[in-house]
């Protein structure tokens, strides 16, 4: 398997307190890697086994240094950043900085004491097109995302660093995430739990997005980590599309009492996805070609978000207390 | 005249100790503006007449918020940067910050304090076409110019702010500058004096560049404050490109001594602004239509900065200390 080439090695893993964080860390820690796990805080980290955990702020270029002098790990998986599109229209200036900031000081930091090590950075399919110009972007959120896109193919050629871009799609799947999944789930579990929410609304139910499991993402980093080509950018997704409406169906199928929903507007049929379908000037790589496949169905996952949703609040899978 | 417009007003500009700042500060002052001169240390403003100094780091967000709640200007001329392709090879992220975080600290305070006074923001015609990807940026300060301007546009695009970009070409003229025409004429100055220097090396005589003088391009920068489109990029030029070769024949033959001088290579001429001949999905405005052409011909420049550089070292135009 190509990821044992990373057994015994140490993988320096940012943002591992969040979403993804927590599933990269509880995946390289069983293949054997020294993983050192990185938060602001290593409050965040505690519960977590296997790992050696690493306070830094990533925003803040000499914690950055300190921590790569110090740790000097042989690969690095970038996770970390904000990732919140509306948060972003109140905060631009921090999503700059960790998103962009926070990019440069890692690269830099490696270029400095671990220039062969090799990088994987997490970029997002909602960073845009930039043959449109910047007028073009949607929200700050994705601004950020496409300059930190950028830094990570840059940093390759012009300084000959050895970094991936990784563009996931949708990430789905047991843990805590703010994503639509999640977030239904938890206010499908609280009306059975017969507490009083306001109604979860669906903005656009028409809306359709590629969802991949975090579990399989975290298996294509690692092949990525271990047999991805430097310089390229890798599309990480399901290769199926799935309405908002289609998973709000599957979720209330799944709950044990009636669940009020506003299911929004009628509206016309329309792709998030549309926004990135490759950018120009981007070296595409191909995770098939790496052996690469999603292996957990969506409705696994689905299935898992409810169940985490379930346990989170101390409910077995029967609906009760 | 347009410009009248900004007689009385508050204007602040940043970047006012460098060698475009200021000749914006002279001309502006001279205009009635109320300028506010902002710089890093203010030292480095104590000789500069008619201006109120203001120092600040503008790569610091509390001290940018702070100077903008205080100073609540009716116009910004944003100046300030780093600008050596060389330096930026060895200084990426301080590029980043000063190039790219400086802007967006910036665009954030008037956000918050006067989002209705307008903006111009000095871009490059070095960034890059985004079309291109960022595996094209010939060097960090490259890369730096293009997210600033990008930042420029969408901070436009996003908040409605009324940004103007503008891409001033090469920019010559009399005071202080790291360009070649103001380095060649104080080589030659410093031969006129009888100095023992390494000889002046010109590394491509055929490489062709627009050159435009820096007062020139202030009133280009009044004439944008006062009448240009927010959201526009305005490439302010002299329409005519000379060659480092012709330029260096003009200042040897002022020369007041036989110059010695290192030709360099024949090469195959070449346009270095070749860079940039507009980027996709820019909104590109005309200085022409909004009456501004540039004035000061070329000659006038080469003898105004030879004459700068014997001021400078003490010499009259004789040649004589």
């Amino acid at each position: 398997m190509a990821t044992n080439k990373l057994t015994g090695k140490k993988l320096l893993i940012t943002g591992a307190a969040g979403f993804t964080g927590r599933h990269a860390c509880e995946y390289f820690a069983k293949q054997g890697c020294d993983v050192v796990a990185v938060a602001r805080h290593v409050s965040a980290l505690e519960d977590m086994p296997g790992i050696k955990p690493w306070g830094c702020q990533l925003d803040h270029q000499t914690q950055v240094e300190e921590m790569i002098r110090h740790t000097r790990p042989d690969y690095v998986l970038h996770l970390a950043g904000k990732n919140s599109a509306s948060e972003s229209w109140h905060k631009p200036a921090s999503y700059m900085e960790s998103n962009v900031m926070a990019s440069v000081y890692l690269l830099e930091a490696m270029r400095k004491h671990r220039p062969d090590a090799g990088i994987v950075i997490a970029g997002s399919r909602l960073s845009i097109d930039p043959a449109k110009g910047a007028a073009a972007a949607p929200h700050p959120y994705s601004l950020s995302k496409t300059f930190g896109s950028w830094v990570a193919t840059a940093w390759h050629a012009m300084y000959g660093l050895p970094v991936i871009l990784a563009e996931p799609s949708n990430l789905i799947g047991p843990g805590e995430s703010a994503g639509f999944c999640t977030l239904l789930a938890g206010y499908v579990v609280g009306c059975e739990q017969g507490k009083s929410l306001p109604m979860f609304r669906i903005s656009s139910r028409h809306e359709s997005r590629d969802f991949l499991d975090v579990r399989d993402a975290v298996a294509a980093y690692a092949v990525l980590l271990a047999e991805g080509t430097p310089g390229r950018t890798y599309p990480i997704s399901s290769g199926s599309e799935h309405t908002l409406g289609e998973i709000a169906a599957k979720l209330l199928a799944e709950a044990k009492v009636d669940v009020p929903m506003d299911w929004g507007p009628e509206s016309a049929p329309l792709s998030a996805d549309a926004l990135n379908k490759g950018r120009s000037g981007d070296q595409v790589g191909s995770l098939d070609t790496l052996g690469w496949q999603p292996r957990i169905p969506f409705e696994q996952s689905l299935s898992d978000i409810m169940e985490y949703a379930r346990r989170k609040t101390g409910m077995d899978d029967t609906g009760r207390p």
